[in-house]
């Protein structure tokens, strides 16, 4: 879908989940480090399942649409009159969710009882990202100067993530992969939105000069500063999260010492105890 | 063997070792998960023995194919009279055939008594995996898009596959990597059936416009549809192993159980035992 | 700013933290090995959230001087008249020093007691010079071969120093990485300089001849021996550094004895002591 | 020096430390696993000293040849009256050589008493092997298509070497490394002769055509065999050293037997100790 939409809708697919990794993340590891137990191990790895099955349905939302718009080749491959391809964009756009919709269901398979290998998850995420950079990659050919540049910037967003999906294999829930691929994840999501608004303006409004290389500087100029406003809103959420976490953490706490004040014959050792983790 | 054939025969080479992997790997791990210890250790050394000397000798027959088919070379190398080389299609195939044969050797020495050190087999591998892929690289120059695109495609299954098997020199034996591989074996098999199919149509048919944009775009996203394929196939034999080998557990415990009920007065100890086991 | 002073500025920047953590690295690796507890590892932390503060200062005068030069944007990025960019060079040059600015922010919250994930700074390093790279890598297009040669140069350090910064991500307090990462700073340092002597020859003089492939052949000569130098300059400050270790270790052995000898009746264990650690 | 001798040599150079590395490598893993302790640790380390002195020495001797060869730029870089370099090429080679003799100077402090961290040696011989890749790489513009693609190749063992060496930093003493290593020292030994045989035939004969795609498919495979017959040399540096330290090891324990003939009151404990040893 060469419009506005066809590049705003996976734009916010992507803003969707870097938005919600940038919770998650901060979250499951302040919980660990203020060894709060009200959050368990368990409790996340439901909401991995949840995400793998919201992916997987997302997924096939996204095929269908791609299939039985309007203008969709409404599972047309080939047009033996024509001797010609039926629509290739909304197939390559349903190859990729497919893709995406393999890492969904893979999450799914690891954390059910089918002792499925953990590392899958992550290795099925790390090709549904390659492949949507693969995809790109060749689509992108005989295209203005501009238009090439403001993809190749978005390949970068994507094999970035790509690789740090790839080490996640191996270093599993380290929490600094972990942000830094939430970072690529909204870049990709704002960037799309910026490609549709160069290559698309949706209000109309002056066509940009294709090949002017004042333009193509401003733009790579503009990518940075989208990862610069990404890291800026990570670190908001990260800090929102350390303040809830602690007030809950206070509150417990105090909810904890007027129960004990009912029971002040077993008060010494608890304490004692209280004591030691709020010095951790 | 620039047809149909040529590119059929190592398709299914590559195609027989990737679905027995797809049946090895997953049978290994789990069988280390569910602690049955009807398939020991060295049980599996012996099959990789087996399977290297398999290696060994097709590329041994390959070699002597390349070499010995009616219009081969017949191990001339250098036509002194027309001073051209002879039939160096044939020659390159004998050589990636060579460097497998030096990987299933290398295969045979680090599981004999000889204290290879272990991490050889893998290095070995992915040299031939390597050096399958350079000759490749430097195979498809001057020829038309379609064909350029078609092989260079196949060189990110071959390069993949290297690198993952070089990170498996230092992370043996991890079964994410080694499905990963198994992944990319299979895909190399069916791509180079594809291959043959687009380039050299078997039943005649009309042939594919090689210069075609649209058609370059089909094949990106058919590539990508092979790797989804082997990726469901893989996951049925995952699925069939995990059944066969539950439904092989339930029947040794019932025999277990048998034997127990005739030796009743051992059996306190032995049920204990036996509960641990199936809670792990 | 497209001069000779344009070059100078951020060259004496990298060469000044090169020339710094030159010293600060050996300094800490050799009083670890020395077991001289004179400085403990809280006195380097206090450095580091030094080092983020100046590096933070740094960006912000950085920023603001690029954007209120008598010929700078003045934070005008748009000129609605002339339907152009203003001066999208400075704008660029803001943008690079706000990554290293981040980077120092970074810095600072790590060592804060707001239990940011330690790794974090060494990634925001990281981006900072992979986004210098970048912007470098789109900057020099259609330039006469010889400036675009002696650009690409510079992108060798610029990415070997980020691929290098990466890996301290997960083995960090390598000395081995930050020696490395040193020798590429004071590397970037020097060849900004070089740089500016070969396009922009301060003192008048004649011009390179930009299309000489001599030229090119002596400038990457000329970056080999750069990076000689560099090497040659941290040796020095290596053996700078222990020497004064091991004259202070001596001095502190002496005053110790001399407190000993006063107190005769402690001394029997801690000689022992003394000999213990000398003896390491 | 374009010309036989000045590719036979730095060929040679390469040949002869592969073929030492080739034996070195092996003696020592055998050594460890076999538990014979007639050859100690720190004898090693005397050995890798040794190599460091050898190299900075036969870096210096290299230095000093190019630059006071007949033809040679005697330590003249610039000729002022014609404005024109002075032997670049003469001068690259002693750049190369410069960072050899770097590596060789680190090798002696690392193993001297001053306390240099160990993983700078490699670092410094990946930079050598990098360094010598980078000069290379921008050596071989505007030439004739066949002589880009022999050097090229070589580019593939040089940069293949200097990852490899680059992977040691992390991984020192890596058996499958070092060996890998080896072998690329040795194919890049082999090759600089072959380059040297194909671009300057020393005993005269017809040129090779430097346009024929068939010799450049040609030379592609010839480099496959080169490092196939590095391979096989290799294995059989291999197991003559497994030979050699068996049949020491029996000379060994068949003098100790005598020895304990001699005193049989001692023998007991002697006995079970040597069949121990042996069983491992």
């Amino acid at each position: 879908m060469a419009n506005f939409k066809g590049h705003a809708l996976p734009g916010s697919f992507f803003l969707l989940f870097g938005l919600w990794w940038s919770v998650k993340y901060p979250l499951r590891y302040l919980n660990q480090k203020m060894k709060s137990n009200c959050r368990s191990n368990q409790c996340y790895q439901r909401l991995e399942l949840v995400e793998g099955i919201l992916k997987a349905v997302f997924a096939l939302v996204g095929i269908l649409a791609e299939q039985f718009v309007p203008d969709g080749p409404h599972m047309h491959l080939y047009n033996g009159e024509d001797k010609s391809w039926v629509k290739l964009m909304n197939w390559q756009h349903s190859t990729m969710y497919l893709f995406y919709g393999i890492s969904g269901v893979i999450d799914i398979l690891v954390y059910s009882p089918l002792k499925v290998p953990q590392g899958l998850d992550r290795l099925a995420l790390f090709l549904a990202v390659f492949i949507e950079g693969l995809l790109f990659y060749f689509h992108v050919h005989n295209r203005p100067e501009l238009d090439q540049h403001i993809h190749s910037l978005l390949l970068i967003a994507v094999f970035g993530g790509s690789i740090t999906i790839f080490i996640e294999v191996f270093l599993r829930d380290n929490i600094v992969l972990e942000l830094f691929r939430t970072s690529l994840a909204i870049l990709q999501g704002t960037w799309f939105w910026q490609i549709g608004f160069v290559l698309y303006p949706p209000w109309g409004g002056p066509e940009w000069n294709q090949t002017d290389h004042e333009n193509v500087m401003f733009i790579t100029m503009c990518f940075c500063w989208h990862y610069a406003a990404a890291l800026i809103l990570m670190a908001a959420n990260y800090f929102l999260v350390h303040c809830c976490l602690k007030r809950e953490k206070r509150i417990m706490g105090e909810v904890e010492i007027g129960i004990r004040k009912l029971k002040p014959d077993q008060n010494g050792v608890e304490v004692a105890l209280l004591n030691q983790s709020d010095e951790e």
